[in-house]
């Protein structure tokens, strides 16, 4: 069975890059640095069920993405995990907090409505990520 | 330095097994089936600052932990991750979820204080997950 991205996380983020084996997308909500990290492998909804390269990749990235958000993008803490209560189709969030967000010291997980961004916000979010070639 | 455990999560959790590289613990609260994996990896908060073993062996136990709430344990999905938002130490939670406990949909993060279980039931579950030797 072919791949698809599920239409929730279609509507609630942006794409930042695509390979064969991951999407990296941005959630569009303009109070924090949100990626997501989309595995495509058909029917996953947990970790263990992903094939093991796809495992170690997703830390890799996770790694990758977490310095990133640590350093020059200013964050002073990374919330990383998996949920899917919701949306089942396996998906890895990549959080950067910082002590004055929202939802600060909470999770951002179940928190509020998603706050949509204005275009430019996503557009340097997304051209920032995307120059990293993290997928 | 030598490893210490934060107090805190000494005082919300009980120890179920410990090895040299890592304590796995159960989060005291009836409602949940909770591990906690902690790495005796010193001022680590990221899991980018694990050495890269323990990521591998994190992942691992994540993995085994996951397969046994999805079947022995009758959980209907895992959630897993990292916060340290309040508690820096790093600690990777692994969390069983069942379409009837009381956050689901949403996040057991953030969603009500612990509620303590009877001993009977912290005994039942240390028990269990400590003939497993997962770590």
């Amino acid at each position: 069975m072919s791949w698809e991205l599920d239409s929730r996380l279609a509507n609630d983020s942006v794409l930042i890059a695509d390979s064969n084996t991951f999407q990296l997308r941005l959630l569009n909500d303009h109070r924090y640095e949100w990626l997501i990290l989309v595995p495509k492998v058909s029917e996953a909804t947990e970790l263990f069920e992903l094939p093991s390269l796809y495992q170690q990749q997703l830390i890799q990235i996770c790694n990758s993405a977490s310095e990133k958000l640590l350093g020059q993008r200013h964050c002073d803490k990374v919330n990383a995990g998996y949920l899917g209560n919701v949306v089942a189709q396996f998906h890895f969030h990549i959080v950067g907090r910082r002590v004055d967000d929202p939802a600060w010291p909470g999770p951002v997980w179940g928190h509020s409505p998603r706050e949509a961004a204005a275009a430019e916000i996503i557009q340097e979010r997304c051209n920032y990520w995307r120059e990293l070639r993290l997928v």
